[in-house]
């Protein structure tokens, strides 16, 4: 039984999505497909580069992942497929594979070499397709494409650390269906940095001093109930472990989200400074 | 072969959905995954009482059904699993069940008591997972969680009537993708109070005294085809049993729906009054 | 294993798309449902009849594509189901399926009649899950319906031919999520009238004089890298063979699409002129 999860940019509107499915069932039996996301901002790399860092821990090993934004294979850009944490990754060389290059070595990557053996309409899905087939089927890497060793990556995906250690310099990577804002900063960067230092968490004009375990983790008394913390500001690392900005019980259409009442955008800057 | 539908506010642009599939995919054997909605207005806990009363009907016995709404456990709101008309639901004790419980007494509900035993991070989905596939499995409720007797209610999913029966006084509590305007007064409530009596809808400063078998019932002759009731405004009683208030062939981005033309909005106030 | 399709308008926020699931996973065993769109512009056969033809291509035979758009059946609109290509298509009859009977021949259509041997309640959606389940079993055309010969087209779906054979007129027929405008003159029928002529894409006031064999293929030099093209408007035929007017790298919501930056719309004439 093969899973296979999808990563694109088509949308859910045109038939885009619904044909890839179609080509993919055509060529296995019976595979288990999940969708990802099929609204990653168009061509935006760093989205995508996200969104799979975000999800694949979820899926058990021997997972082929195809994503498909900025795909067209170029004359820089090759199509690569890539085995890595004992999952399976297939996309064009445009750094989408950055966030997890970033945390594990990877355990062989090839650039695809099949585009002149495929019979049928040359398009990058139906490329991505048959090379999924082919590892689903057991097929070794090796098979349909060179191995190679580096990868394009995307820097925006690491914040920096200034030289002292006094601070870290990260950017939003990433806006969320309830307005939370993602950053750059990972947990594991904040823990190697901070040393149990206090610290301050600021953007824009705005500080927090302190890092929620969960949404809902205020102090909550007699006297004020989790009612009365709703629209409040707090920061703390999402599941995937990156720092995010949060609004308690936000809602981007109603009473406002942190994108909306903090006035954050994707790549504004959030940092940390810490104390001596 | 287990079947397991999800509910959610967690929007399909983000990875939420795909991970908690990745999920139950790694915990049971070939689930069959049917999405409800994810576009629940985030946070509320009427609009999914409202979905998963009018979806479950469509699906076989034994179907569990995961609702991730609002689903933060808190000092007041427990984890909850109901066996129910021999299907299952997993969610907060928020209300979302109330629907559901107003039509038929429950099976049995416990409130999860798992969430320490648990060796994975302690994510309110993941205790929903962990919960669903013991389901799945043929496990007990009792053995992950404790039983219960009484859930938290939403009252708005119940119109009233005037103690002298000459009124329903429903709300609006749901509009739909065709812009039609969803009450919560139920069909069952209408005929038990009605008893064959003339009738007029209610709503804003408009009136109507039919209600509709099907949205093209109407008296088109041959001097009128039915293109010449495109938006009209209608009542019928939905697949769901609930009044709905609709414009014949509407459409909310072109030519207006019931929503648009007629000022229609969640929460506004549909009556019908009996004559004597 | 019974493959079936859903194309339809009714959203993805509603709890539509999920109980028609659970019909169909009621009545057969473990059949894989594929999700064409559920975001057909509200009513609007003619994208339905676009969407399904360019999807249809990507699924074996046998497959089942039900298409929920303008579905009530009515004194002047039977419910179908056609056998066409290997592959099984029902819906109502209003034009939908004129864009696969242009390319080739019925094997069989049928006015469906088991409307009144149904014993739940009778809506269009519970009529196509039963008929998609008797062909998903074997059954034949002839015990669900009775045989026609001729269906309701949609003439927008052909571009218009000059009598010279100087002109080609078409119109935009979808356009897509990445803004670009797919219009309805077909690969076959410029190959027929083109000649090798050379020619003129024209549309409000801007002309092409080239196509491209795919969305990068600019003549990039030693000066000009594909980054240069970014933004530069361009015609090609696209996967499902029609011509489409596209911006390279173009996104709606940031630099502007085809649709955006060309002022193109639903409709809109794009013509090609041949020289003698």
């Amino acid at each position: 039984m093969s899973i296979i999860t999808l990563t694109t940019d088509f949308g859910l509107k045109d038939h885009f999505v619904g044909a890839l499915k179609g080509k993919l069932i055509s060529g296995l039996e019976n595979p288990i497909i999940v969708d990802i996301s099929h609204d990653i901002d168009l061509f935006n790399t760093l989205e995508a580069s996200y969104s799979i860092s975000a999800a694949y821990k979820s899926f058990p090993k021997g997972t082929i992942h195809i994503i498909g934004v900025d795909s067209e294979r170029t004359a820089t850009t090759e199509h690569i497929a890539m085995q890595w944490d004992d999952q399976y990754f297939i996309c064009a060389d445009n750094g989408i594979l950055s966030s997890l290059i970033q945390k594990k070595v990877a355990q062989k990557i090839v650039a695809i070499n099949i585009h002149d053996r495929l019979q049928e309409e040359n398009t990058d899905m139906n490329v991505f397709v048959a090379v999924a087939c082919h590892i689903a089927r057991g097929g070794l890497l090796n098979v349909i494409g060179k191995e190679i060793n580096e990868l394009r990556m995307v820097n925006e995906m690491t914040a920096q650390v200034s030289s002292d250690n006094s601070l870290i310099k990260g950017t939003i990577i990433h806006i969320d269906q309830f307005g939370n804002c993602v950053t750059n900063i990972s947990k594991k960067m904040f823990d190697d940095i901070s040393m149990k230092r206090n610290f301050k968490i600021k953007f824009h004009n705005k500080k927090l001093d302190r890092i929620h375990n969960f949404y809902s983790d205020f102090k909550n008394t007699d006297k004020y109930t989790l009612k009365a913390f709703e629209g409040n500001a707090l920061a703390l690392f999402n599941e995937n472990g990156y720092l995010e900005i949060a609004i308690y019980k936000s809602n981007p259409k109603t009473v406002g989200s942190a994108s909306t009442l903090l006035g954050l955008k994707f790549r504004d800057v959030v940092s940390i400074t810490f104390e001596e």
